[in-house]
This record gives structure tokens, C-alpha cells and sequence, in this order.
């Protein structure tokens, strides 16, 4: 029994390596991570545990520093003071470094701001962090806020109602209600309102007071100025990438009704894969190798993700300005349009002064949108993504139905608007000034656009078709047209004297 | 090639204590489950295939009892009669011990008893079935079945319709299908109807019938008297904890518009970590870890579990009295409110007779209800899992929001009823004492609180935004409201003349 | 440190094995299939790779022969020409073989086709293939496209529609969008439009042009005139058995509220346990072992899959004939139904002329559909899969409350067409021969049985009681009703002087 054959000994050598490879000596915490450890075990346990976990209590800047260019997670050429030999830790983030910021607070002898910010990120991530300041997405905040005529939607949605004298009374929502509706994804403006004094296991401390908070949208206005937030997408304390990868991390604001792609795609081939057979995929490679470390995309593959061959070509460079690869504004807008050349788009203003990228009537805002050039690169960007995996007659034979179906929607949502016009003129209801969103005819119009034709698009962009049918989709849209003609006075459908239940009630 | 490293060695011994403490030696079962496999793994064979990967099969309760208190599953002190040495298998849970019941009937010399309960689960684990019969859950079926209100509702949601002589004949359900729709969750009466004969592989056989069989719901009532099933959370028959502590294991029952506590799980940040990266999780681990074995809550984690730290510490002991962590009751009555004292609703009665809570006008029935110091000291065991991971700020303007949203979708409820009860003197529709479910106005009102405002409190207490607005949220349940409004004779918008299609007809 | 135990050896010596097995010799590929690989390496690496890790390229014909029969995925009985020691490549599928093809073109110097088919998957899955010939799967597309009535339902949801001199203008949808939308799924039919040049990196090419394309419809009609595609279930380029079984892989196609089984099972039982506790099942295993391999079943377990028990005997043989389990129809036509006797439905005649299996009063065309002993052999099929883990008790009683159910849900069907037909007396709406689907009124019959009733079946047929209450199922089913009534003049519930809003204005 002492003859142990010469294959089983490779094997078994081959196996301790792997172990022994998976367990690279941890690094060290710096000496102010330590005392913050020190009692955040005890005080958020779970918090800690799960950073340690993360990559950034793994390895060190000068590590990542090591990695190929093709490899590598960060993108700042050296390492930031003090950032070099000590893993990523509580005070590397969250001890106020740089300029002093609003919000920061002496804790136990550290200058600590809770809110940690891109401008944190970006000293080791500051490609990444710019990108993202120029996507759509940092800036949800203001554009909706900043945006009078998409608040006015979100103060009818919001609204309290009591009904007094055989009238609805309607309240705009409050802070509370709005921070944890529209402004969730969008994000609120975390602004320092006081301090609090609270008993903890180590006595009384003093901690600052933020308006909007708790908050993890995407274009949350943070108290350095700085917009969003890197962890809806990469959760805190691991702030994992294979976690962004995955499309659950997305499903967070991009489920609903109004923009639901995650649905969507989880009715297509690719969501289809992604569950039945995304156990086995490599969530975590830099670079992201197509068909060997994942068989279908996710939403990161097509929109963000830097996407290789096996040879180590690269198919697409990683971009967190999301929009790099995406030509058309699918949703948001009341008509879908080629993509705004600003990621601020509440200084659009359309040809009826309107804070929207189309006129009612679907007349572009063409002076604030990308031409034809940049429309074509970024489609070929996205295109490129697809033929990773799809022949070019494939993928051209998808996006001419895309652009048709952009098309088909637009024109639907033209018919929509042009019934909301006759309605206004009958007295349905009372348009502009008055606001067009407080009553149930126009509620039917923005079920249109918002829910219906979005959906439809959807489906046609991630070919989850289920969605542009039966689910919000083509059978919603056309009833929906059906019930709103049928309200108009004088509507008539093909029968004549009134089609419908609601025809023959308004036609009366 | 004899030459083996030392850490090579170490760690192949290491794999193979690893492996060897896999399996450690299986018990043996008692004779009588000996006597039952014999035909059952050809006659039902996955029921004992997944049985055998249970853990009831791989262990026995003196290896149980041996374990550390807070490692331990069982919470009987000792061994019951014969459980000592042998698997829990067949016979130990389906052979009739101690009193005769219904249903036990003779199945080849022995006394078997097809539905097992929660008084037979009690024999080891009294602590789980004590507390559960204290679980609201566990009176799902008589809260309804005894509630002439809510069986009004079911009946009419149920009901079966014939149009005859220009008008709907509504007939109340029949059996099967209440059995199938509210009370599948509910849970049926199990009652012994009779016997039957079947041909078995075995020759003839006579089995008991059940009326109400099968079923699997929360508050099944079952022949013994008991009330529940373990089963529906921990399934036949690997009764596996891992299992019940996956959200979807409360899916079942818990994803449907008037109480989509599952949906809104799953567009929370808490959903999308476990569904991006909960594969590397430990979902059986006892005591559960927050940040070791889970980075985020499943439902369990909040409301069931064992949650300990990393040191072993409690932050809170398992419960299966779900309400011990839940100072409100989000849904189910019309209105909120604070959660009732008694597992038993059905007793209640509010000032105005109803079997409610609270008055159609929104009055709380407060005798009824827990106080103040109870609803704090829920809150705050709530809270304690929370501050696992969030800091004390975090938690506390989350619960700030949920308290916000509890009262405005309840003021929201009360313009609901208001306009019902206006409804009802304009002859819209028919009050009581006729049914208050059975007319398209009366089902606006029930879509109003039964799907809308439930929805933006979960949305609001497990922080799922998608569902607080657009999916069954906040734009649903104003749409709803102007609809309403809108339906009213006089019930004018702001725009004087009747603000919109079912306005104008109602108006003229 | 010489002194291995022998436990030691012995478990290691397993992992060696183990891991041996793991990767037997990989065979090689033909060398036409190598020519390919030379370019799609580059041209589309990630649809190699995917194949690279599929079982074609693993094994050959001869290794798939040299199995037991029931472990056998393969089903000719020798090999086809040159397959027999290769791998199944590129060139196996893709270079024409046997008759030549419409679409066959020259791809330097290899007669290609792009479009793979059953018939060439038949060559070494000929049972497979002919057994979905006769699934009613593989005619969806002329189940819709030879249906006038269906057609007509289609061309309506689809439509394009302007609103111009103060009504809707409905033009029918064009082919892209018909082709993204139903027949997506029911599939598209191809055919070669023509050829086109394209840029590659390789020198310009010729490539042919299908119109339809791309399409993965399970009934798309193929160039060499075989109907259906292997790839909506097994999707290139791995053609998984694993992946055909996750339930994703029929969500594509059946989660939207017109079929939503996927959703129905999601809230049963079955998928509460797939999901939370399938990771650890092998779901490639063959024969497939209920309770061994898998705890719960999956869609394919029920429906397709080659089902056995442990000791091998099978419980149900493979079928890709998948209605051979199935005793009704459940969804589809206006009211449930045996089974269709041949999976060409577009035949079928009712008693009114209409291309039907039931009048819309609900009268069956019964020559159409097959009878009572065939409803019992493929009802005694199913249950013969259910009771691997259910007894009989329970078996029966599930399947009563189907039938039930299918009843109620007819009878409401029937009262909804009455209704229907009253609509058109009174000219709510206009009925034949004008279309019956373009009108609000008419929408909500098709509401009625597309949506509502189809979901209350398939919640007691999969028992996923949620879908059949409140999420489009029995409370939409009686209110849809509800509102159906009020909208008819006359049509007064019990209130006597109208019962609703919409009785109101309809009684005016």
C-alpha cells in the first residue's frame, strides 16, 4: 500500500495546489481599519463578515497594480497614499480623506463620513467613476426633480386623497413618501440637517443627521456634490462585480411595469440559460470570455461589461457611461428617441416648451439628442456584443425589427396623444394648464407610453416577445386605444352607433 | 516520486477528514420503518428517496439531544418513547403513538395515520408547534372560514355565474374549488368521510377518505384537532430547513397582489443579493450567522430564524410565532393596524359590528389589538436584525418611512370607503345589508386596499420600490381612486365639468 | 511522514478516479468540422465554445450506441454515415447532407445551411424528431396562421393604429411585427427571400436572406418543409438535456397570462422546492430518478421526460409527443377541451362553421377530439408520474378538483359569451360578421377566457393556488363578469336599479 501510482500522486499535488492557490496570503488592514474592526464586529457583525469576504479585504492596490492592463479591476495608474500595502478597509473608505465634506463627524478620534461617495470610489476606480458621471443614471436625481412636468406625474402618483364634500382632495406626497417612491432608484439628496445623540454598547456618541437617508439610488446627490452611488450595483460591504453581473442586481429598479426589462429578458433565450444553466458560469473573470465564462449575457455582457474572445481579443471595452452602446432612449420619454447627447436631461426643452425630448405630437428635440453618426457607432458597438455569439444576418434581421417596432410604438402613442387632445377639447378632462395626469382619461394615456409601448419596445430589444403580447404588452396597448376612442364623444367604431360599453355611454 | 511534501500530505488528510466527516455512519431505522420501506420504495419511491437525504433519516434524536443548545433543531428535553437510537422514518411519524385519532386505520398490522401534524412533529419539537399554534398563521383557515365577512368576499371572488334571462345567477362555490382557491393556503377541514378500497400492487387495501384532501395550507385543520401543517414551509419529506429558509418556501403563498411579500423581496436589494449571490451561502447552518452564512435576509432571517454573530452571540433567538417580530399588521383587514393579541381574528368585533379590526371608517377595535410597550418591544426585536448589517440611522429612517406609509395608505383607505359609502347612497351600489362584494364598484374598493395599498406597504417595509409605485403601487391606487371619484354622481374633478370619461357618463 | 493511512490512500485514489472519470479521452472532430472552427473561433467564439462544452463534442455516435438503452440519449439504432467516431460538430449538422436544400449555399467550398432542423437532428434522434411531429407544438405556426379566427384576434392585438377625423384607424400589423410577436413563439415561416453580399474578415461573402428570420418558434415552418425547431428547448450550441429540463426553458413561451404555467408553477409546491432546493439535483442524469435525482418535478418531468425509480423500472418512457400525458386542452381555444386528435387544429370545424373545437355556447366538436379511453390511458399516464411521490389519495383528489374546475371555468366561459352575444344584440358592440375582437366589450370576453379562466385552470392543474385568485385568476374571472353585466342596458344585479358604476350609464 505504500505504491502510490504516479498519476494519483500528479492528482493529488494538482488538488493541494488548487487549494493552496485559492487561500494567497491575506493582506494586512491598515492600524485605523483595525480599531474600526475592532468594535464594528461587535456592533455591525454581518456587515463585517460579509466585506471580508469582498475582494477589497483580499488584496491590495499594489496587487491589482500587478495584474495585466486586461485583468485588472482598477483603473487608476498608482495607488493613492496610504493605499498601497493594506487591504480596502473601513477607514481607507469611510475616514474622511481629502477635502473635509459636510456630513463628516469625529467618531472616537476619526473624521468619519457615512456616506461614501463615487469621489471615495474613484481613487482607485476614477475611470469607472467618470464614466459613470456621464451616464444617464448619475443624474436621476435632477432629472426628475429638476424636470416640472415628470414631478407633476410623481406628485399625482404620490398623492394622499381624502374625500371631502364629494370631492377628492389631493395633498402632495411628503419627504418620507417620495424618498421611498420615485426617489429610491432615482435617488434623494442627502443633505445634513443636525446631529443626534444615541446610546450605544460603548456610551453616548454624536452622529450627523441626513435628510433622504437611508438612500442607494443611482443619481443620489450626495453631501460632496458628487452624483450616485457605486453600491446599487455592487451592494456594500463586498461590492462585488460578479454580483453587478448578475441581472438580479439590475431587477432592483428595472422590473416594474414602466421599465421592465428585467422581466423581459428573463423571458428570452438569454434569461431562459442565464436560470437553467448559469450555476456553472464564471461571474467573477476580468476579462469577460463569451461562451467560455458565461453562455448567455446578462445585462452587464451587452450594456457595461468588458467583453472578450477566448484569444484574449477584446470584443468591447468596459464602460460604466452605459449608454455607450445604446443608440435609442427605449423608455422614460413619452416617445422613445435617439439617445440625449446630455446625461442631464432636464435643460431639454422641445419645440412646445416642454422639459421632453419630443413634442406631444412626437416632434423631436433633435438638437439635444445624437445624430446619426454616433447612432450608428453605438449601435455597431452593441452589434459587435451580440455577434459574439449570432451571425450578422441574425443580429441585422433583430435590429430591423427593433427599428420598426420603435417606429410602430411611436405612432401608437402619436394616436394615444391625439385622442388625449380631443378628450381636452370635450371636457374629459381639463389639459394644460391644468395638470395633465390627475384624472382618469389621462391616467389612460400615460398607461400607454409608460407601461404599454415601453414594454413592447422592451421585448423587441431583448426578444422576450411574451412581454410585447399578453403581459403590458400589443393586447394592452390596442385595448387601451379601443377604451380611450370609446370615451371620446363621437368615437365611433366600426359599428356605427358607438362600439363599446364606454362608447355607448359617452355618446349618449 | 516517493517523496511527498509535507503540505501535500496535510492537506490530502484534511480532504479526506472532510470527506469522512460527511458521512458519518447513518443510523439505523426502527423496524416498523423497516417494515414500511419494504413496499413503499417501489410503491412511492421518491417520497422515500427524499426522505433518505433528510435529515431526519441521517440522525437520531440522542445525536440531536447531544448537541450544543444553541446548534440544536429539537427543543424536546429528552428522547420521546423508542426515538432514542433510531432514524426518524416512516413509522416514527406516520404509526399512530398515544391517543387514537380519525383517520388511523389498520394498513397491514400496523395503525397508520396518513395525515401527520403538528402535534406528532411536537413529540421533538414542543417548542416549534407551541409556538406556532400561537402563530396567526396557524388559524388561517377558521379566521376565514369563521369570519362571515371574509367568507362573503371568498364566496363572491369564487363564485360560479350563469347569465339567464339578461342577468347574472351568482352561485356560492362549491367545495372543490374553495378548496383549491382561499383555502389552499388557508387550509382545509380534514374530515373522515368514509373509507375506500384501491387495488395495490399489494392486493386490495381499504384507505380512509378525507374531505378537504389533499391539502398542504397554514392552518390546516386537522383530525386530531390541531391546527396547521409543518409541511408547507417544510416539505414532505426532507422537512429540510435550508428549505424553509428560501424565500420562495413563503412564495407559495405570499407572492399573489394582496400580499406580494415575495415580489417585492425579490425587487429589494435583499432579493437580488440572494438571488445574484446566494449559491455560496449556508443555508442550513445552525445558529444562522448574518454576514457568514448569509450577506442578506431571506424572509427567515427576519422573521423566524435563530440569528446569531459571529461570536455566537443571539441577536435573536427562532421564533415560530412569526408576529413576535412584527409590531403591525400590514395586510389582510381593510386597514392596517397594530397587530391583533389573538392568533384568533375571528372573535374580533369592531364598533360597528363587523368581524374587523377597525371600522370601515378607519376606527381601530384597539381591545383587540396590541398595545403600545408590545408594539415597541417588536419593533425593536425587528430592528435588532436589521442593525446586523445598518447602522442605527439607517434602520431607524427606514422605519420612520414605513410608519409615514402606514398612515397614508390608510388615510388613502379612508377616502376609499368614504366614496363606497357615498357609492351606496347614489345607488351605485347596493349596501348592507346586501353583499358589499359583489358589484364593479364594490370590487374597486377591495382592489383598492386588498392589492394597492397592501402592496406600497410591503414596499415600504421590506424597501421593494418597483411594487410601491408603478407595479400594483402607488399610481394604481390613485388611478384608482380618481376612477372612483369619477364614477360618483357630482363627484367633480378640479376641471368643474366632470374630469374624465366615467365622470362625463356619471355626471350627465 | 512516509506513513500514509490507508484510509488516506484509498479516498484519494477515489478523488483521482473521480476526477478521471471527469475527462475521458475527448473525441476528435471531422475534419470538415475542423475547417469550420478555424474561422468561427474568431467569427463567433462564443457560440464554439458553448458547443466545445457540450456533450456533442464530448462524445460520438458510436460512444452514444455503446450505452444501455435507457441511459441512451440517442435513439437511431446505428450510426449515420461518417458520424459514427466523430464528435458532433459544426459540419455534422451544418453541411448539407442527403437532399438538397432551399437556403443550401456555398460557404467556401462546404454546402452550408444555416437553418438546422428536425430532420437533421433526426438522423441520430429519429424517434425524438417524429414524435414532436405529431406534438401539437410543431404546427403553432399554421395552428395560428390557417386559423381565420385566431388571425383575426392577432392581426388585432397587433394592429397599427392612428386616430385621424375623430376615430381610430386600424391598419393590420406588417410582417416584422407580426414575426416578433405571436409568431415568435407559435414560429415564423422561412423562406429564401434572396441572397446578399457582406463584408466579413474573411472578403465579401454571399450569404442567403430568409424572410421570418431570426425565429426560434417551436413551430417554425423550415425551408426543407419540416416543421418546429429543437433550439427553443435545447438552445445552440449546447443543446442541453439539463437545460430543456430547468422550467426556464418553457418560460419563454408560457409565463404571459394567456398560458401562465411557468407562474403557476413557480407558486406551487414543486417550484418552491426546484427553486430553493434544486441546486443540488442532477438534472442531466438519464433515466431521470424521481426523488433521487430530483425532489420535485419540473415541467419536463410531467410532461416529456423518461421518468424512473430507483431500482430502474421506468414510470413513464420519454415522449417529445407531448400531449401523450395530456387528457384536455386547457388553453388555447375559447373553453377547455379533450385533447385534439391531431396536432393540425387548423382543421378543426365546429357545429357554428367556426374553425373551433367548441361553439362559442360551448359545444364540443367532439369528432375533432379524442374520447373517453384515450383521456384515461393519458390521464393514468400523468398520474403515474405523480404518485412516484403522492399516494393515491392524494392523486385522485388533485385531479377531481381539476375536472371541477375545468367545468366551473367553462360554465363561466359560457356566460361570458351569453353575454357577449347580448352585447351584440344591443350593439355595444358589433359582433359577426364584423370582427369580434376590435371593440372594448369584446376585449373583456377575450379577457375572460384568454386570461382569467386559463389561469384558474392551470392553478389547479399545477397547484399554484395564488394564479388561480388573485393574480388574474378568480376575483379578475367574477369581476370581469361583473363589469360585463353593468355594461349591458338592463343588465341590473341585485341592487334592482343598476348595480354599478357602468350599470349606471348603461341604464341611463
Amino acid at each position: 500500500m505504500r505504491h502510490i501510482s504516479l498519476a494519483a500522486l500528479v492528482a493529488c499535488l494538482a488538488l493541494v495546489a488548487a487549494f493552496a492557490g485559492a487561500s494567497e496570503e491575506p493582506p494586512g488592514t491598515s492600524e485605523a481599519t483595525g480599531d474600526c474592526l475592532m468594535c464594528h464586529r461587535q456592533v455591525t457583525p454581518a456587515a463585517v463578515a460579509d466585506w471580508e469576504k469582498s475582494a477589497h479585504a483580499k488584496t491590495t492596490m499594489s496587487r491589482a497594480l500587478g495584474k495585466k492592463k486586461i485583468e485588472s479591476k482598477v483603473s487608476a495608474d498608482v495607488a493613492p497614499e496610504k493605499l498601497g500595502e493594506v487591504s480596502v478597509g473601513c477607514a481607507e473608505c469611510h475616514v474622511a480623506g481629502g477635502e473635509p465634506r459636510k456630513g463628516d463627524f469625529d467618531h472616537n478620534g476619526f473624521s468619519v463620513r457615512l456616506v461614501v461617495t463615487p469621489a471615495d470610489c474613484a481613487r482607485c476606480h476614477p475611470a469607472e467613476a467618470d464614466e459613470y458621471s456621464m451616464n444617464i443614471m448619475s443624474r436621476a436625481h435632477g432629472n426628475l426633480a429638476n424636470n416640472p412636468l415628470y414631478m407633476d406625474l410623481a406628485n399625482n402618483i404620490n398623492a394622499t386623497m381624502a374625500f371631502e364634500d364629494g370631492k377628492l382632495k389631493t395633498k402632495p406626497p411628503n419627504g418620507p413618501t417620495s424618498a421611498e417612491s420615485c426617489f429610491s432608484c432615482h435617488g434623494t439628496a442627502l443633505t445634513v440637517t443636525g446631529s443626534a445623540t444615541r446610546d450605544t454598547d460603548l456610551g453616548e456618541m454624536e452622529f450627523p443627521v441626513f435628510s433622504g437617508w437611508p438612500n442607494d439610488g443611482v443619481g443620489r446627490v450626495n453631501p460632496d456634490g458628487s452624483m450616485g452611488s457605486c453600491s446599487p450595483c455592487h451592494p456594500r460591504h463586498a461590492f462585488s462585480m460578479a454580483q453587478a453581473r448578475s441581472p438580479y442586481a439590475c431587477a432592483n429598479c428595472h422590473k416594474g411595469p414602466d421599465v421592465p426589462a428585467f422581466k423581459v429578458y428573463m423571458v428570452s433565450k438569454h434569461g431562459a440559460l442565464y436560470s437553467g444553466s448559469g450555476d456553472g458560469w464564471d461571474m467573477a473573470a476580468v476579462p469577460w470570455t463569451a461562451g467560455e465564462d458565461f453562455t448567455a449575457p446578462t445585462c452587464a455582457a451587452c450594456h457595461i461589461s468588458l467583453v472578450a474572445k477566448g484569444d484574449g481579443e477584446v470584443v468591447q471595452k468596459r464602460t460604466h457611461r452605459m449608454n455607450d452602446r445604446l443608440s435609442l432612449r427605449l423608455f422614460g420619454p413619452v416617445y422613445a428617441v435617439p439617445h440625449p447627447k446630455s446625461p442631464d436631461t432636464s435643460a431639454i426643452v422641445n419645440k412646445d416648451g416642454q422639459p421632453l425630448p419630443a413634442t406631444l405630437g412626437g416632434e423631436l428635440a433633435s438638437e439635444h439628442l445624437i445624430g446619426r453618426d454616433e447612432m450608428k457607432k453605438r449601435r455597431a458597438a452593441m452589434r459587435s456584443v451580440c455577434q459574439s455569439c449570432h451571425g450578422e444576418g441574425w443580429v441585422g434581421g433583430h435590429f430591423e425589427r427593433l427599428d420598426n417596432t420603435v417606429a410602430e410604438t411611436n405612432d401608437s402613442t402619436r394616436a394615444a396623444s391625439a385622442m388625449l387632445g380631443e378628450g381636452w377639447k370635450q371636457g374629459l378632462a381639463a389639459g394644460p394648464p391644468a395638470s395633465i395626469f390627475d384624472e382618469p382619461f389621462e391616467r389612460m394615456w400615460v398607461e400607454h407610453w409608460l407601461f404599454y409601448a415601453n414594454s413592447v419596445r422592451f421585448a423587441s430589444a431583448m426578444a422576450g416577445a411574451d412581454y410585447g403580447v399578453f403581459a403590458d404588452g400589443r393586447f394592452q396597448m390596442t385595448s387601451n386605444l379601443l377604451r380611450m376612442e370609446a370615451a371620446l364623444v363621437g368615437g365611433a367604431g366600426k359599428s356605427g352607433d358607438g362600439g363599446g360599453r364606454e362608447k355607448k355611454a359617452g355618446g349618449q
